[in-house]
């Protein structure tokens, strides 16, 4: 499929150090806790004005602007900035690399440490410990502790960003003023479990993995992690944006059957998806991905209170912006109709939009006035009713 | 994931052979044709009363008797045999391993041949030439010509299946009588393609397909090929079934985080994944699923008579059964109903049935007794009609 790729560059990443370290659900500690994070905007001086933008399974704390690795934009540049919906103009735009990232902060790819915190000069890898969504924020919080804000004006995310936004106002209630899960759910469903499942199994199967210890030889398992981004690929998208920016198009006018070979591309909508997992691969560490699909996978919000989902809520005085889209089939809009009707039942303040689209479930990321248009007004109702 | 496995064993399928070979849509001869097949029941005097049942992607002729690979019965067997549906005490049913198949057919693990049609001592592996619907339908008319049945009663098939079944109705209306193309379409969607190519990847990705030449090391890319049979196992079933079957339910009582490995299954969901893909290794040719994946993925019916569909079926003679499953999103109703559209175009004989089950594109398989009472119903109408 391709070259052998090389592991990812060491980038000087912007951290914050807590050497005491994280407790984890699972039970193990990570010392010291490292969190790689950046920052939009200026923090009033009465510390009321952060918003914190929780990213997805595999984006990071570049949330509006160049990404040391990639050279690209802002994962979310369409809406974070001077004068947009999440104006930094108007608010502190926090992102941070979740826990078991690959982008500084503590994870796979990041140096092991022992249980004092002295480093053992080789990679975690596959002994870094598992971490949970509640990990994740747990992690955020001592972030937040450590720069003085007591209480966030918004927690935003959508997909795993969005399971955030939901563990941090199920976990911090008095510390999240609005909150908007976005594209998510409170569970991760056994369909979503198997397709990760799929992507791992490639992961797994690939020789250069070498039991995740890749690091030894100097490459990756850039064929497994390409094939679990292609598949995990199709599920971000809508059958209907498949279609509408590929149809059935050949990749030439040639006869694809006289031409063809085992290895080449007869669709275009092959080669994109070859294309997207080729180039992932040299922004993404495959331990990361074996880390962070799992994190998701044991998200359960309800089990987690006793299978009582609204005990996650009652009494909450956070606002809530619960938004879907008609064409996401991994995060379905009944998903979202079951976080509104959650939040119903233990009295929250919540509004709803389903947005209708044909992007799927990455419409999130993409351009949708509508969406961002709701969003920013639902933020900058928090901020009036704030005084910020 | 697995030890190597072994190359599938030769066993000694019954064939037809067609010394003169088959010319291929993309230009090239398969000489031989070899058309391994089956036959149940009693072909009666007038050779009125054959039905032939097409396979799908990964079936094979064994249809309603002991697997001589797996051991297992029949994939049809619930509704294939005396007094069953497709009753073996009134018509002759035929099943025929496709080409490209790997179960007796002419196919890439078969022994390569030059064009006089002398062998070469290796299997053909990726120089088998590719091959499309329709060549897998006119090989399976060589047979029939050779078998003297000018007028098939019925022909029959899911999926895949049901993509021969209406490539035979629109290659010759005159040798068909009653059609059921059952959970299909008159082409391949792009986000079938993509799951397809998915596939596809992981195969190659796999060190030990070498290139399509892993006969030369006595075994066989497992790994590759297992990932692909999960990715598509997932599309097979709906979501609801997986719910049903496995929702969240942990493998074992213990805490995951706290036993969890990398390589381990936490998940029921994933064992049973792995487990379709573990099993399906042992009983289907990697470079098989290569060709057959990709004639799925070239069918266009509309394509073939340029672009306009109903002129596939003007002035038809041949009474169709469509039927689909309220729970297939792999080729879901909305399909179905656009093969019924385009058969009223061409005011053809045509009754349509939506099944309402949540077992997905598999239930076409399954146990669905208002599904097999009907397809039941429709092949006797015509057999009555025929006087059969």
């Amino acid at each position: 499929m391709s070259a052998p790729v090389t592991p990812l560059p060491q980038v000087d990443h912007a951290r914050t150090v807590f050497a005491d370290g994280l407790a984890l659900d699972c039970g193990a500690t990570v010392r010291p806790l490292v969190v790689a994070w950046r920052g939009h905007g200026t923090l009033n001086a009465a510390r009321s004005n952060a918003v914190l933008v929780c990213h997805a399974l595999t984006a990071d704390q570049y949330v509006a602007e160049r990404h040391p690795v990639t050279g690209r934009p802002g994962w979310w540049d369409t809406i974070v900035g001077p004068g947009k919906p999440l104006d930094t103009e108007r608010y502190f735009i926090l992102c941070i690399n979740v826990l078991g990232g690959c982008m500084g902060s503590s994870g796979p790819r990041e140096e092991m440490t022992d249980g004092e915190g002295r480093g053992l000069g080789r990679p975690w890898g596959t002994d870094f410990p598992s971490v949970t969504i509640r990990d994740m924020v747990h992690a955020q919080k001592r972030l937040l502790d450590d720069l003085g804000i007591e209480r966030l004006l918004g927690v935003v995310g959508g997909s795993m960003g969005g399971m955030q936004v939901l563990q941090w106002a199920a976990t911090f209630p008095d510390s999240v003023f609005g909150a908007a899960p976005i594209a998510t759910a409170t569970y991760h469903s056994a369909q979503n479990i198997a397709f990760h499942e799929v992507g791992r199994a490639a992961i797994h199967a690939d020789p250069a993995w070498r039991g995740g210890r890749y690091w030894e030889e100097g490459r990756i398992p850039a064929q497994g992690l390409s094939v679990a981004r292609m598949v995990a690929h199709i599920t971000y998208l809508s059958e209907q944006a498949l279609t509408r920016k590929f149809g059935r198009r050949l990749r030439s006018d040639t006869n694809p059957l006289g031409a063809l070979t085992f290895l080449e591309d007869v669709f275009e909508v092959e080669s994109y998806l070859r294309h997207q997992g080729s180039t992932f691969v040299s922004r993404f560490d495959a331990n990361s991905y074996l880390t962070i699909t799992r994190a998701m996978d044991y998200f359960d919000l309800a089990a987690e209170h006793g299978g009582d989902l609204a005990a996650a809520f009652r009494g909450t005085r956070t606002r809530f912006f619960v938004a879907s889209f008609s064409s996401d089939w991994l995060f379905p809009t009944r998903e979202s109709r079951a976080i509104v009707r959650t939040l119903n039942a233990a009295a929250a303040n919540v509004s709803f939009v389903e947005f209708e689209t044909d992007k799927g479930h990455d419409a999130f990321l993409l351009e949708e006035p509508a969406f961002h248009r709701a969003l920013g007004g639902f933020l900058a109702g928090c901020a009036d009713r704030l005084g910020v």
